[in-house]
């Protein structure tokens, strides 16, 4: 597990706990890997240790260790530990733009007391949120009361149907895996198909939209704007176009982070180890072959 | 009433309108007055119009027409046109301020990728609501799904009881009316009572912060940040200090603001003229001797 203050406090009888950490890798083998805050090259490296039969991961995500993982090996993932935080986050960036918060932020820095008119407060609101699992549903309470109208889709939802729903709102939110077959699901054509002035929350991964599609429906002006946690490439690389647009909230890959979210993931972890311990099934299980 | 076009667009039969504008004022007389975005000189002429039996003021507060007022003349305000998009703007500044949006926006300029850890959900913060009415109860069914604990104050709560709400609170929102009593009731006492690090969002009116003491609570660290959309003075001038603190967030008196304000405005006023002409009395009477 991670070598970090809250993991090394984590004690369970009849488990023997091993630390990895920046200072490098321990030898040995293990039963489990609890994976997180490793570097590419120290989880390639962790994910071949003799003996493993699980693994979790304290990510939402696992495009980054399916790929990776024997197949006798189960994973698990966190979910649960970073669904809350992501659907506030994108709650906030919705709300942080419908009342030109970013606009006021550039004035402040101008100095410029200068009131603006086109803001709203999200009601009556249709609002898309493409990826409608976990985190779509605890967005989707989040906004309810400002009286927001959600339309939930997902891979599997009829193309007919959801081309219509994208024709018809004012935020399309975007909470999709990083999967083959979500990679550059956002270009030209579904950008098209939203009213003029409508914005794109992506929350998910970079990897769903197409970066110059974003780029060119940004500069038309038939994108209101977008909000983006996430970015094709990312980091995004100093000097890029993105950074300069005014109507881009850009946020650097934070929405599930919060303060105690190391903490938050040590008692996870402490949580799923008594699971084991006892026996029982720990949540997250990811299916075989499902790529989230 | 104000010369706009959602308001020349009423028709009311058997009520004759008359306009005024930033071009000037009619003559005559009238039996009631709408008052909305007139400057101060043409709200103290138009004040004086001989006749006057009532006078709506489509805003929430009345301090900029209670004193000039004669004693027979009924005063209604518009709270309900205002109260919903003020408790969304009020929720707004909190979850940017939550989310670190405020930093980002600012790296963002820089060009900067740069994760932060100090950010949070809102879940479980402490919330005081100070003047808790019509726009604190909206304010807190919108937090409520976030896990905010709400402590609404008032101005007859006891003292120990306010004092005790504000010394536990993460965050503490302004929303009380200018009256006599609550000019600069936020002072360095009241700063000095919250915890280290809590939050002060002020969305009510710029006079109930003492400014230099919300500078030095600011300067000292003992403020976590400031959320302000009103302040004191206002407009806030070139180079005053407010402006570069990077943990104040300040926008532009707009909390109320929507793109159809004035489109609202006008329906409201035609709700309210139907009201008076039914012979029943429309919502909004200001209980004279009451600042607010």
């Amino acid at each position: 597990m991670p070598d970090l203050p809250a993991f090394r406090a984590l004690r369970l009888e009849g488990l023997d706990l091993i630390s990895y950490g920046p200072a490098g890798l321990p030898q040995g083998e293990a039963d489990g890997l609890v994976l997180w805050l490793a570097t590419a090259e120290q989880r390639g490296e962790l994910l071949r240790w003799p003996g493993l039969k699980w693994v979790l991961t304290l990510t939402a995500g696992i495009d980054h260790v399916a790929g990776a993982l024997a197949p006798d090996v189960t994973l698990y993932n966190a979910h649960r530990l970073h669904d809350h935080a992501v659907a506030v986050h994108a709650a906030a960036g919705m709300l942080a733009a419908a009342r030109g918060l970013h606009h006021f932020r550039d004035a402040q820095h101008r100095g410029e007391w200068r009131p603006r008119r086109d803001l709203s407060t999200l009601d009556g609101a249709r609002v898309v949120i493409w990826g409608y699992g976990h985190i779509g549903r605890i967005l989707e309470s989040l906004l309810a009361p400002f009286g927001v109208r959600v339309t939930g889709i997902r891979s599997s939802t009829p193309q007919a149907e959801r081309d219509e729903a994208l024709a018809e709102a004012d935020w399309v939110v975007l909470l999709l895996p990083n999967t083959p077959q979500t990679r550059g699901i956002v270009g030209a054509e579904v950008l098209a198909r939203l009213k003029p002035g409508a914005w794109l929350s992506n929350q998910g991964r970079g990897s769903l939209v197409q970066p110059e599609a974003l780029l060119a429906a940004l500069d038309s002006g038939h994108l209101g704007g977008a909000v983006l946690d996430v970015t094709d490439p990312e980091p995004l690389p100093p000097g890029h176009p993105l950074w300069s647009r005014e109507n881009v909230i850009l946020t650097p890959h934070i929405a599930s982070t919060t303060a105690d979210l190391v903490q938050r993931g040590a008692e996870y972890t402490r949580a799923f180890l008594e699971e084991l311990r006892a026996g029982r099934e720990p949540q997250g299980r990811v299916a075989r072959g499902r790529g989230y």
